[in-house]
């Protein structure tokens, strides 16, 4: 069950009220160099990329911003911070979404012309609050420390001054790289607002350790009912963000399609090389022409657990002793020496294209 | 603040009864070769893995058990299925713990002449189910499907049958391929036994897709104060397993030490390198003497997060244009050019060891 949010559109891409969790990236290319960025969001959008973000540190990048969008399918959100000027030449140049964080964008007056721009151009605004730039004042109030009551209490603040100034076209994110402050966070703040959420554990760390952090954390919320549209934050290529997300989203049954490979640890009953096997049935699924599939299978090194895997998959290999079987919804339908098990699950994945 | 559950001792190990959370693993070695076991044992051991597990497939595992354990200074749990006899010689060769699945073990008399042995040794059993083995008649009555309501049934049965023989010496575990499935049957069994969990996704598949399955599933059934033991099931190299759960455990506080290392996933405000210098940091601070240490450090690309999550962090790193700053507690200590930034980052960790 999915806690109730607003729904907000974002160039096409609706988020809240119900809609499926739209995943998200951000660009680590130079936002003014238009030629990059662009060939880094095309292949964001052929990974799966919904929604995707640039950095608009200069003018020269909101400038980029126009160029941008009239070369991609996927709505371009804008990240501001500091200078509002560029906040409303993003709006301008056509961004279907900005970032702000209203704390740092130089006090009411510069925010109360962003938001005019924005509500001219009913842009969304993302108020985004971040662990590492929470306002000292809010910290000084929640006892020196960065806290999941004062990320809520500033998140809160800054969409309620946006919402005095007569504008609710708005999205909220909380971050923090502890992950279960940014747990709390999102438990506080879900019941608190109806503005949609966008869910993300912010810094998380290299592509290993980003993905458990990231998956524990988003997991949770996500298993809560919380969360409109997720990025995962890695620090490394963006397409992991996103395959990263997918799976996350998959796991908790948010999200369907692609080939899902289940497959056993191996131990010492394990008579053929099932580790390689399942490297290479992942590989093979996660391409084209298998990645248009919608199904389950498994890759089961012995008889303990393995014809019962497979009876719950669409199609199954279950090792022997140098040889293997190959089965489909539980029916064994050919027995293959090992080298030519590969072969032979490929040629029964086709009778699925 | 997590589920009460029975004390349960593993050689020496002892889970449940608010105990931390113990990491296993289990061995992909053939058990009978106790010198290949030995040395993945005493890797995982440095690693940090807590139990391990062997499977045995035949007397000659069953023999190993007494040799392997010998020359190892973690618990040893032997896995049987089918043969009771293995079990009753894992048991008499020095198992700390054995894994059954009563279901499979030959009917009745053949479990009391298990459940005999383990009483005489005061050794625990757990009682395994799993979505792969689940037996038919549990199956037909809930719909033709394997089920979290399925799972539960058999696992209490399970654990019944052994109780009315007067031995309570047991640990359950639930594991499904499915993780809401697995997440569920986790919600529903913790209210109805007080028996310790041994908890995990099975064949969660290889070390990308199995590591966020397993963080999504284990982090939800863990947030929720379920789970004594945990052992996270990848296809590939046990030692992952290990890395796997304890930065499961480490992300919701459930277990410290090491270096945390929280990094920005880079945008186009980045004007260094941060994803090559975040590995590097990663790389560093995973080996010894660095991984003695027990502390947060962040490696950011910009002004943005990056002198905020710093001053969360014991040491940090911000890049700024072809330079970077290391900060120390929120001061910036140094100012370096990038090509320095590691050596100088080494160095102000070496203060901390």
């Amino acid at each position: 069950m999915r806690m109730t949010t607003h729904e907000v559109n974002i160039g096409g891409v609706r988020i809240g009220g119900g809609n499926p969790v739209a995943i998200q990236s951000m660009c680590n290319t130079r936002t003014s160099d238009t030629a990059a960025t662009v060939a880094q969001i095309r292949a964001l959008e052929a990974e799966g990329c919904e929604i995707i973000r640039v950095a608009v540190p200069d003018m020269a990048a909101a400038e980029s911003i126009r160029k941008i969008r009239d070369q991609i399918r996927i709505p371009l959100v804008a990240d501001i911070h500091f200078d509002y000027r560029l906040a409303i030449a993003a709006i301008e140049n056509g961004a279907d979404k900005i970032r702000i964080n209203p704390g740092n964008i130089g006090g009411r007056d510069n925010l109360a012309a962003v938001v005019r721009t924005a509500m001219e151009h009913d842009t969304p605004i993302r108020v985004g609050v971040n662990s590492g730039s929470l306002e000292k004042e809010v910290i000084a109030r929640h006892g020196g420390h960065v806290t999941a009551e004062g990320l809520v209490e500033s998140a809160l603040d800054k969409a309620a001054m946006i919402e005095e100034m007569g504008y609710g076209n708005i999205v909220i994110s909380i971050k923090s790289s502890d992950v279960l402050m940014c747990v709390r966070a999102h438990e506080l703040i879900a019941s608190r607002t109806e503005h949609p959420l966008h869910i993300g554990i912010t810094e998380a760390g290299t592509i290993w350790a980003g993905n458990i952090k990231s998956s524990v954390g988003l997991g949770i919320i996500l298993y809560e009912g919380i969360g409109d549209t997720i990025r995962v934050s890695l620090t490394g290529d963006p397409i992991e963000e996103v395959r990263s997300a997918k799976q996350i989203l998959k796991t908790l049954g948010l999200r369907h399609g692609g080939v899902e490979v289940v497959s056993c640890p191996t131990c010492g009953r394990t008579e053929i090389d099932l580790v390689g096997l399942a490297e290479k049935v992942n590989e093979l699924v996660s391409r084209p022409p298998y990645s248009r599939l919608d199904m389950k299978v498994a890759c089961m090194g012995c008889v303990v657990n393995g014809p019962g895997e497979a009876k719950e998959a669409e199609l199954g290999i279950c090792g022997g002793k140098g040889q293997g079987l190959i089965i489909r919804r539980g029916e064994v339908v050919r027995k293959c020496p090992e080298s030519e098990l590969l072969g032979a699950f490929r040629e029964e994945l086709d009778r699925y294209l």
